[in-house]
């Protein structure tokens, strides 16, 4: 894998960015929105400039050829990729940073570095990809003493396709294992996770699984969870392994208790992983809607239709707009079916009488590849090379972030205008300028839509923490009030803690403590996310 | 609700049982498959007769309008329904029964009941329609004097369907509910559950979710684990109350911890499940194969098509002989489409595709009900009526039972042959002759099917739970070994301990107990079921 590093700071690998064309397209939607012609700028430091601290502790001279105290490696996994992330990022503080990053090639390291972080009373983060947007990935040590030092465990070295059982269409992959890679080995057996977050180039599969990842298909299999077939997690008393089993009622489920742990209980080192062949057949397009509760309406028809599209996105007339998939007068549902065995005529079909049921019209496109252009390969596109505009934007002060949620179809329209006002009430608060808010569906289940909200609005450099902290909160605090989920697939981590901790049933979280001092006793892993120390 | 009360033995409620026809059929295909005229007969006692300890506890005052002693209740309260339960109830051996048997109306009486039961040291076995064929109801108390005394706490008082919401297709029911009453319920709102495991009658949704029940759907929504949206449970601590969230990605589902856990952290009081609206359209049949193992290659290709057949099963030709399906010559396919919204005939002529490429006829009946007649008609009715005839081939010393796992597809033909070679074997040796054992497939997966094993062998009075044991054994030593689950969907409870302990990995007993200590500190709640008290 001879392919360059992962930036420090920024989305992606060094020498990737939005080209001039995407830059310009970017600032035109900003200026359009804002009424503003001058940004003051500020420009992040150079690697080289970056101050950091001594690190705390040394290796152990058996684990030195793994470990790292380079400059590089300590800024490279001080943050993930969320919004105050940037800024701190941009204003080169890396106080956070760990002592030393460890590159574990094999379970035996991974157990050599929590024996050894247990004697050296240091915090141990797992790192995959980096690309966490709650906080979840940052080193830790607390105030208190506990921790005399951070290190962080970074699974890369750990990449690797084991086995492919092609009679059970499954696969077991190590958890270092980046989305393109793991895709690439696969693809000789005519086989696909086809699990595929935004971050897809820049996560891995243990990271998908700690953080119960959102993939591609935006009905069935919307979550990794339903994707793993079996587990190996090595905490600091041992490791698990749980069975192969395609389906099990024997007990509480194994796997359901560490999907999702994001790093606190152990490292995610292997999964076998449910495949599928590779889709032949495809039908698909984007259709018009003359409102975005109208295109829901439709979404709920078909989403209740068992027809189980692989993707069938709503993004409002706003969002649809901001993404060049729109004029700004509809909303566009992005639909399509995907097969390897059958034809989908009869599938697509029935999804559009659905559309039509609720006034929505096919885009003219019509080709079977409709989804690859016109709208849909507009929105495709963006949602792609987004994530690569923020470090640009945030030189400006500008203020854009997400939250993602998940409510029952009865409450949707009312939680929708509730989440949306309180934002945009509080972006005016917070900034003295009108902002926007803007709202997409990235999956749908037949009881009720995942709507994902985006904010953009003009910060001041030196208040931009603040500035979005406010922002957030107000969004998060009416998703909870409202009855959502904080989150539907970016996961809980740090950021997401004082609502994770209203929604989550008070007595649950006792049992994952309890579950947390049976499996990591002395609390090396990721102390803060999910639970407290 | 003026049906007559359940049964204390044998399956259903009191005047129930097999017709004369059936129960001669049954006896011809014993007597044929075991060239036996003559079976010593025993009789189970009456309820007069059956003798009882005196209750060693009295309920305080303000429990006694829902508390009984009687009779009755104290034996209907004593077993489940396993063989070996059978078998102690033929004996007269009730030494098991609870000193008192509570019908909670509310969720205070439940929360009363757990605090009067850790006052006076009793164990709290929560009753559902008491169809574990597990061990899983059966009242405890160790040798060791952590317990005085047994209470069961039935749940059929709270049985209400308390809210419907037509729009997210979801209902909010009480656990107590049994299978027809909230589905009388659902019917005037154009709803369904549809979830129809073979106990359905004599069961209720509490029960089905501690015990992750398999359903009506032979794909897709095979456990009820997917129908819950949402869950109340009351713990000796509290009360645990998740969201109602069509999707969500916050950390470890606490859904998930709580379903499945047989009793052992609290008593579901409620849940908000999913539901389907009434299916309008049809398409189906049975498929004659030359062979069980054909039958399961056209099942692969099904099931990895992204088809979701609402049923698929598959019948070994012995099992589809003793069932009626078939004639013994030819493994038999039962295939069902259904849908509310839309008709099959793209999905069935696919499916059938796949049968034809696997030598598969679909056999004449052809009409779009033909899954109510013919071949799976037959088979239809054989599920449902057969649990009647245990009672009565019981008396006469026939031995037979099920287990059920599941297991990838690579492994499915070589697991088979061993775990029917081993449980055959079994029966040689511990009855002297020969007995069967039969295979069919319950619910399909992408990655591997559901076997699920039926053994017939002729026993001995004075023996049968030894004889019974050796050959149960057998088949899951051979399971385990092979790599399977102790139980796709009848539970864990006390019966499979041996087999989920070598199952489990031990560092998620540990973490589950640890959560059992957090929500249930004085191990009041099914003490041995899952883990040791």
């Amino acid at each position: 894998m001879a392919q360059p590093r992962l930036k420090h700071f920024g989305w992606g690998r060094e020498g990737e960015g939005i080209t001039p064309e995407e830059e310009a397209f970017v600032w035109a939607r900003i200026r359009e929105r804002f009424r503003i012609d001058e940004f003051a700028e500020v420009k992040p430091p150079r690697l080289d400039e970056i101050e950091l601290h001594p690190p705390r502790v040394k290796p152990p001279t058996s684990l030195a050829p793994i470990a790292s105290t380079e400059r590089y490696d300590r800024a490279a996994h001080t943050y993930g990729k969320s919004y105050p992330d940037y800024v701190r990022g941009l204003l080169g503080d890396y106080a956070a940073a760990p002592d030393i990053v460890v590159y574990p090639r094999n379970e035996r390291d991974v157990a050599a570095v929590l024996d050894w972080a247990e004697a050296a009373q240091a915090s141990v983060t797992p790192f995959g990809g980096g690309s966490s947007v709650v906080g979840g990935v940052e080193p830790r040590i607390d105030g208190l003493g506990r921790y005399q030092a951070a290190v962080t465990l970074d699974l890369r070295d750990m990449h690797r396709v084991i086995e492919v059982d092609r009679t059970s269409r499954a696969a077991r992959i190590e958890g270092g294992a980046f989305g393109p890679a793991l895709e690439a080995e696969l693809k000789p057996h005519g086989l696909t996770l086809r699990h595929f977050p935004q971050s897809f180039e820049f996560s891995t599969l243990g990271g998908w699984i700690a953080t119960r990842s959102g993939g591609h298909f935006a009905t069935l299999y919307t979550h990794i969870d339903d994707l793993v077939e079996s587990l190996r997690v090595v905490t600091p008393r041992g490791a698990i392994e749980t069975r192969r089993l395609p389906g099990s009622g024997a007990g509480p489920s194994p796997d359901r208790l560490l999907i999702g742990s994001e790093g606190i209980l152990g490292i995610i080192t292997e999964a076998w992983v449910r495949l599928q062949a590779r889709p032949h057949f495809r039908a698909g397009g984007a259709v018009r809607f003359p409102g975005f509760f109208t295109a829901a309406r439709a979404l709920r028809a078909i989403a209740q239709a068992g027809l189980y599209p692989a993707n069938c996105r709503i993004l409002d007339p706003q969002e649809a707009y901001n993404t060049g998939a729109g004029d700004g007068t509809a909303a566009i549902m992005v639909l399509a079916f995907e097969s390897a065995d059958h034809p989908l005529e009869a599938w697509m079909a029935r999804a559009l009488e659905c559309c039509r049921d609720h006034a929505g019209e096919l885009e003219p496109a019509g080709a079977a590849d409709a989804h690859r252009e016109g709208a849909a390969g507009r929105w495709r596109n963006a949602f792609i090379r987004m994530p690569y505009a923020r470090e640009r934007t945030i030189e400006r002060g500008i203020l854009n972030d997400t939250f993602e949620t998940s409510i029952t179809w009865e409450r949707f329209e009312g939680f929708h205008d509730g989440v949306k006002a309180a934002t945009e009430q509080a972006i005016r608060d917070a900034t003295g300028h009108e902002g926007q808010v803007t709202c997409r569906f990235t999956h749908v289940y037949p009881d009720g839509p995942a709507p994902y909200f985006t904010f953009h609005a003009a910060g001041r450099h030196g208040g931009l923490i603040e500035q979005w902290h406010a922002i957030k909160s107000a969004g998060l605090d009416a998703v909870i009030a409202g009855g959502g989920t904080v989150t539907h697939h970016h996961a809980v981590g740090r950021d997401h803690r004082p609502w994770y901790d209203r929604q989550r049933p008070p007595l649950f979280a006792e049992a994952l403590k309890a579950a947390k001092r049976a499996l990591d006793p002395h609390s090396l892993l990721n102390p803060g996310v999910l639970i407290d120390a």
